[in-house]
């Protein structure tokens, strides 16, 4: 693969691309994973590649979730650990959450380069995989099913990405409050999640953990205020909306072109 | 990697991904190729994962044009043998198309394995990779730039599908009628090609090749009114207008439920 040529308009999804398929090499990503990724930046793309409002707003709403939350779990598959593996440990550091390497397409291999890219960014604890104390999520099959006791089994808060909407289902069912970073509004786990912050994870993880940080000081009372007053639908509503709205200025750009 | 479960929702696009990883497997698709498959799957869907009316008519361009050719050729890429490899051959015998094998990420290795398949689906030859007659397209860098002296080099129209947009620019300067099929209306391929053909490849050839057959009769002045008539801005307009209104009924359902 060639170097991202300097001042290329859309240089920084060229250089995600490169974190991946360098990710794809370290054994850190799948096949699945690579076209995920693609999936995610034509979304990214009919978003403007920013964060937009209600992304900010559904960070804010995850924060105050994660901060109140008893015993929180990052959920952490392949893609944001080649991604993000550093945001990853400093927002559990911040929020008090847990670890743990979750994967679709799970090898023994593929969970230990996980748990290995994380410990390597900083983590002291790395639920998942084998010797961890695994245990079944009911109702899924096959490898899929498989999660930490200690981990999103027992956590009252998960955060994923990036996740299988049969599997967000479940944990959903369980009665877990389910924070999604998920760049496709109309996806099963985007309209299942609890809360769902369409934005690119390399984007979403950094501004949910400064949105914590902005909560420092604040109570109990106050957070389940802002956790409390946030609706999903409206906002996967509004991230609707404003692709439609690019796509309609810029078919106009096209007309006159 | 898991079957497809029957009855799935989305089993065409998850049948297609399996194609796809199973190309790479086979040496035929590169680690990018995965991640364009994803961004073809987002507009995909966007677009309804159907051949739609604005298709249909840059088909009907695309045919018309192929047969008013008088050196036309189907530029090959890795995802595009992975995909629909007879396809392509059956379109190359009636439109009268040679094939050339042509990779943006190139190794001698992955063109011998595109040359292969597109053999091993019916085709007598196949241009382009060492020994072909090698030249290079002006003002192109690295090996991106090469072309076949028989094929692309001196073709009056090229059919390209997933390409990259400096080169899709390159070809049109250098004068050639550059048919694209490519998922996104917004991309440099889809907005510089002469006609762009927004829908998947795998409905897209087989599409175009049944355009030709029903040609069959037509002396060249009616394949001239076909092909003169249309207009590549209007029909992306019309690609983005369809995502938009997709976008907006979507958001409807999404408040009501």
């Amino acid at each position: 693969m060639e170097g991202v040529p300097e001042g290329h308009p859309r240089a920084v999804s060229l250089a995600a691309r490169h974190v991946l398929v360098d990710g794809f090499k370290r054994g850190l990503v799948c096949e699945p994973g690579l076209i995920a990724q693609g999936r995610g930046e034509a979304f990214d793309y009919l978003l403007g590649e920013r964060t937009n409002g209600f992304a900010k707003k559904a960070m804010e709403a995850a924060a105050a979730t994660l901060l109140l939350g008893k015993s929180p779990v990052i959920s952490v598959n392949g893609n944001m650990a080649a991604i993000c593996p550093r945001g990853i440990v400093l927002l559990a550091r911040e929020v008090g959450a847990r670890i743990e390497a979750n994967l679709f397409y799970r090898t023994d291999e593929r969970v230990e380069r996980v748990r290995e890219a994380l410990k390597e960014a900083g983590a002291r604890e790395v639920l998942g995989g084998k010797g961890s104390g695994e245990t079944k999520i009911p109702e899924l099959f096959s490898e899929r099913r498989r999660v930490s006791r200690k981990g999103i089994y027992s956590a009252d808060v998960v955060l994923l990405a990036l996740e299988d909407g049969d599997r967000t289902a479940a944990l959903v069912r369980m009665k877990k409050k389910v924070i999604a970073i998920d760049l496709n509004p109309l996806s099963v786990t985007s309209q299942t999640a609890t809360i769902t912050v369409v934005d690119d994870i390399s984007r979403a993880i950094p501004g949910i953990c400064m949105a914590a940080e902005r909560m420092r000081g604040k109570g109990r009372k106050e957070l389940r205020a802002i956790a409390g007053g946030y609706d999903n639908k409206k906002n996967l509503g509004a991230a609707l909306l404003a692709i439609c709205r690019r796509m309609k200025e810029l078919s106009k750009g096209m007309s006159r072109g």
